[in-house]
């Protein structure tokens, strides 16, 4: 009998995507830039920040903004059934600041994230990466400690993510990862998550 | 600012010894046996196995005399308070059935722990020890992730984690771990913990 672990991204998953909303809701048409428009990661989080400086947004005025997010429709009733079932740990690429209030909603499950430099005065001074590429890195060192890892994602950056796992799980995916990874699995609810995971465990879940 | 996790032992931090209290709950005095009369662990484990088929109970009469256990009290607040500041994965050497009803009532945080082999009559046939020495390996896994580990245990099993901690705290420890480890902060109280930790974080804890 194997001893499992499940490993979920975050944004797309169980949230709406973080800097869209705040994009969204402040208005400020700019924060809409992602990596596909900037692929260097570096330059689109300066831009970013220098971008809430101008607006004179500070980590306060942006966590006001996330606080009235909500988890996507039936995420924390699915996250409640695989933490019964499995440990489950979110491997994100945005910030504890960030995530926080959206954690909160879910029950506080552990986060792997990122963390921001806040100064004296709450403006966001920088940010700095735990370390890079730390979801795959995750995914093997809990292997290392023989657990068969169970993961999913949504988007191009969780893929090696899922192709270290012993299995990987796409959650919506965009086309374009769909076709690059035909290999992975694709789900679009839910529900079809858990009969996925319910048939790869080697255990019977709850 | 270092980006923290946190490790707790499970019984005796958060919920009571659960062998002994089978056997209180169960009567059979011999299922008070514990690693300082039988230092063997799987001698000890097969002994006690050993006892629950003479008895012919299994796993879900098991189930039920730990679901009749309570956290200790203040545990669920104390550690919703620390998930609402840290990841948080409890490392434990107990058995992920026997855990289950005591981690639904803590809110099911992330547990690594061992497995039971149950048989298709509910009988345990067995345990699978996921890897010896996990709790310290799992603190070195998460130092390799970059995280600055903080770790709380109550016993002398959990020290070797609790040195390999960035910071380890004792909870409640009996007297001779206290001695032989005086290096160790020794706390008595959630709030004791809990102001350990905020003194000990880089961040400004909620």
């Amino acid at each position: 009998m194997g001893m499992e672990i499940m490993c979920f991204d975050l944004e797309g998953v169980f949230v709406p995507e973080i800097w869209i909303n705040v994009a969204e809701r402040t208005g400020i048409e700019a924060l809409r830039l992602t990596t596909r428009d900037e692929p260097d990661y570096d330059r689109l989080m300066n831009y970013r920040l220098g971008i809430l400086d101008e607006h004179g947004l500070g980590i306060e005025d942006i966590q006001r903004v996330i606080a009235e997010l909500r988890p996507l429709p039936g995420a924390p009733e699915f996250l409640d059934w695989a933490r019964s079932n499995f440990p489950v740990v979110i491997l994100s690429d945005t910030f504890y600041d960030f995530a926080a209030p959206l954690m909160a909603q879910l029950g506080h499950p552990a986060l792997f994230a990122h963390n921001l430099t806040i100064d004296e005065r709450g403006r966001i001074a920088g940010y700095e990466l735990r370390m890079p590429h730390h979801k795959m890195a995750s995914v093997k060192v809990f292997q290392s400690l023989n657990f068969s890892v169970f993961a999913c994602g949504d988007s191009y950056n969780d893929t090696a993510m899922l192709l270290a796992a012993d299995r990987g799980f796409l959650f919506r995916p965009p086309p374009n990862v769909v076709e690059e990874f035909p290999q992975l699995p694709v789900t679009h609810s839910y529900e079809e998550l858990r009969q996925h995971l319910v048939e790869a465990s080697s255990r019977t879940l709850v």
